[in-house]
């Protein structure tokens, strides 16, 4: 069985809370629950977790390998200073879908760069909480054509 | 019933022959036809279109007002300096997912410029040919809650 | 009897339907019915032309030689990056009088560029549909000095 | 009856002397006569006022509110440098067409650069000394359509 | 026997009458003519066209697989600013040598930007209308190398 | 009774020993003891915490909300690299005063740069530990006048 | 007895017309009452002057030395343009404190350089007309250290 | 007899006193001394002027027309930003030798951007008081080579 | 006896296994096994710890004073992006060597930016697993020079 | 009989064994074995040098002036940073065609600036060694339009 | 027997003399003479070359292929200037290690640039003369594990 | 008695022949014949040197050490690129006055960036041949003033 990773990075535990405008209304919880329901769904097992801390998550992005089959990750702002999470990703080469709640691109420019893009097989942005949806789909249909 | 627009832009008429290391083996017929397919899976009408010239995706972007709710569009190299096509959509408030096949973020910096990005709702990349599928799903979501 | 071109761009048929409060609310009809009434009223037969390509709009300035004394260019989008409409301007050498609906040096830096000013007399924006009146008078004391 | 301010900004005082090829052979004197000409022709009552001193032209803008409907500015340099001047207009929020005698989009690239513009209606120029007589028309028009 | 093609881009079909001091005296048909003349001694058979639309050279480029053994492209303005030109060549493969009437590389900075340069086999600029029958001298001379 | 947060970030635990030529001879300790004194003579009761870990930044500031009326924010070198922090103080809408011993502003241009800045309502730079006294007054003030 | 200047720059004898949603509704009379107020309370005597001209703040800041202990300035826009007051604080080496009424480092780029910053001990920003009295605290303090 | 104009910019009043190891100890009053004398040594009657006021440099610029044969400029800060004074300059074609106490090429960038250069017929920097003497004998020089 | 501290910042934990191509094939234990062994060769006891955490790197610097004579930082992605590990080096005055195993220069502009090297007494790079050795000498010799 | 002068710079002695894949397999020799029996065919008398120094290269084209009608320059390296030899072909106006081996504008940004472009009539570049018998072709033909 | 060539480029002759604080009391020759020591010890004859001419360094680096194993080259100021010497390294594939004596990526701007790096096995940097000794290390171990 | 050095860099020796409009019909035998005759004039033993190789100068700079009390140095084009003279200029501390024929800071940008200017005492630039004469008194007076 697929099994799969979703890691949330710095304040997406306050999904729901945090700027509703511009992140909506569903909480964390409500995002992980989705995940692990669309995860039976599709015939994947998924664990989902969330750091604030930038060291924390280059240590699950190492535990992943062996472990997890591919990662759908929403590094939060640490996709756009964090280097140390890009060199994490290439040295576990565990595959990695990008994830954004909003679409980053439409944003400030200092959102626009993505030290996450060259280390990842595609991105979806801008679709909200659906976007986990969609991102566990593309992941399992990548996993299953490069079986 | 919901009516779509997958709208093609600039050297898509040759997936399948074109660079397929970047772009796959899928030519255009074959994801035309799986995005009529999933249409009909998903209780939307298809409509497929491509050109090469800028000015006739101004024109087809102009008249899907009123004939279509969303446009999934592939604008290719436009994408990346067209303002006009950038402005036909803000004109028609027509909903648009951007989506493109392969990680264009993670290739050369001018294909990380977007212009349609401002006026999209998200945006799907790198996924090849899947990615016009979860494209129509993610436009038939945001339609069906925009309800 | 002086003989004027009023030549708009990309989106400009849309004109009173598009963004009506960046654009405002005259239609491109009335737009060009006021301009053949106020050419009638300084002594010019005025011709209003649009397309929403860039090819198309080199071919118009291409056959205003010898037709047209002179043209006034909305170019729209293409304003900001067309060299091909700058050399075709400097190619026919019929005076051109640049003129945008909006006051685009007060809008996004892409707007701020433009590739129409190094080949125009001048530049007239921010008057909305009266700028053209204003523009066919700038034209016509253009004209009518250099004789 | 509607009252309006032309305020020529620093070495507008020399225009006819000064680089006629650039800025033409009227004097500034001859420019006021004609703006207060035209502004008997169009219903409204001209001053004109010039200065070389940045912090002149400041309290002249600050000064014209509740005395003048409307500006016409021909800030010269001061256009590409003065924060402080934009900053006035802002504060009196008299409205402002920029004017400048020659196309300073086709000039050197520090005269493309204009504080002016985004506290303006609008902008004239490159059209000599007649871009008073239009901007004067413009600020008609704007204050006619603002009633 | 070898079978070239000669596409020419927006403006070229005003050559001999277009800034001659820039571009010569030779018309478009002169040219063309003392191509297909070159040609024949050379041993190729020389096709021409010629367009001012971006989409039309594209369909053009595109066509030429399977046609042409290599192109000979002066493609004017579009050369600094169509990544759609670029990726036409990309996609079909077939050999390109870059003609520029002028130096660009001694004209303004936006035309020293290239976007065909990247998937061209190389460049000759400079050298007026005697420049196309070096390019197929260098074309002619790259295909029976190949062989 | 108001309650307040001081929150330092990285190296400010080593105030008084770290380069006393820029930052002075006051160490963490005093500086704490003093804002606890200055907020009882203001009417506030203050807290003080210091971590070298963005991560843990992050989490204080995310709980800071409901327990605290305010922020006075030394976010040390994060300041100029954190969307992490920025994002956290958006999220919770606490008020933030951004606070710096030293004049970052005088110093090398890495430092002119606050992500910080555009979610605070002010700043207070360059008064080294007297700083966090004036910080305390903005924020009593503030909160006082939001009252 | 502490002597100090309060020195205010263009736009600012505006104070509490001038765009009140980011200035706000205190005039510069009331601002200069506080300061002599808070003046008296802490033991300076408190002078207060404002110029629109550059060259007057010139001559303020050069007669300042031998008359004034400290200077709090709000530069108002020459903040972000004048070297002459920069040349001007550096030459007189009487102690300024940099104020603004509004987060200047929150708001357009152009505001976010100072050329004061670099000749100032140090910077308040963002508290309103409450920044001249936080400013007048750090400036006495500062006198008192330096004792 | 040839009549010469030294006019020195904002902050040199200071000379003597202001930074010493940077501007020397000479005061304005000895240098503009010196000057009188030199010019009596080599034919030239010259006079001295210094202004805080930008625009006051402009006035003097222009009023040297037909007045002075030569001007000797010292802006000070104003060479860094001032397109006025710059203007001033091309409009009167009175000749300005460029001149700076110290070596302002080797000091910060923003001292490295002169708006005098263009329009002046050379520079002198670098050698304190006696650059005056040396920009005399370099005026002196090139108006008997005019002759 | 000298005492040095080898400190491994972000994914180095992952040595030998991590893109051999670019890292070699050494693991960490194998390269701190070394460093010990030579530490021993050269009179000098070696410590090394690795950290994924930008804050725990702080700390473990800052605990460095007084117990290390010497640090050779890999501060690995950090190095490119971290503010914080600079002014802990800045605040503790230790001597570092900073280190690399690839050569950094020669890789992506990104990882050309150090923020360690100002606050280092030099930079060994490019030599994998040996640059250890390389760095542990030239710490040595440094710490018996300065004696 | 034309003479013309075909002179290499750094690194093009190693031809034939430098990176073969970038600059081909044929000998410097050879290359000039083919100009000189090409130049017999056109009629014109070819002299071969080559130099890795600057200076010398500088020397060369100072020398051609009288001896030699035309100059084939490959300066190699030097093409992108030696303002001195753009000076001294400024210097002499012999004629140049600036020619490169492989298609520099298709390499590393550093090989995209040209200092020898401004003075040269045209440019070759990317068809190896066949390059140098199209300038010399190039050179013949515009020699004999100017006569 | 390894054989290597220690070349050093401009200013390098002075060493000793020059700006000692910078680049230490050692002369030339000392540094020349440690590294034949340091080569007997280490089992390798070790020649030295020094010149302050590029073309001549140049020279030295293409004569080096199949004279010596490998090259420790510090180009001193040409590092940051010479894509000759880059070209000329990219030619012979002799491996270079690149040497500093003084921490150059602390220093200016312009000295972080290398144009040597992308052709270099690793650098070594900031270590003063012992850095040469460092060098000479890392080449024969680079060396001893290619065999 | 005081001893000098003119040197003179690439392209001076062709003075009189090249571009007469910008560097004047003086040859630069009748320059420094006119250098040796001021020098007698000014109680200085006066050496002229020329040479087209950065190398040679750089040797010639270093040679001066012991022998010259200062240097007049027109380094031409390597002033803007020559980091290696910027050195040499450092190393032998021998005070430098930078001379330029013509304006440099009114050419191109390129020209504008000097590597001379700090380590030089000052710069004269612009009075063609006559600059000679009075950088030889710059230099004196400098070197009276130090004794």
């Amino acid at each position: 069985m697929t099994s799969l990773l979703v890691l949330n990075g710095p304040n997406l535990n306050l999904l729901g809370q945090r700027q509703p405008e511009v992140y909506g209304n569903t909480s964390l919880a409500d995002v992980e629950a989705s995940c692990l329901a669309h995860g039976t769904k599709i015939g994947c097992s998924v664990t989902c977790r969330q750091s604030n801390h930038e060291g924390t998550l280059v240590d699950e992005i190492q535990a992943a390998k062996g472990t997890f089959d591919g990662i759908v990750l929403n590094a939060g702002a640490y996709t756009h200073t964090s280097i140390a999470l890009m060199d994490a990703i290439a040295s576990v080469q565990v595959p990695v879908v990008e994830l954004h709640l909003s679409n980053v691109h439409a944003r400030e420019p200092f959102r626009q760069k993505s030290f996450i893009a060259p280390v990842s097989i595609g991105l979806i942005c801008g679709f909200g909480a659906h976007g986990y949806i969609l991102a566990l789909d593309a992941m399992k249909k990548h996993l299953d054509d490069a079986e």
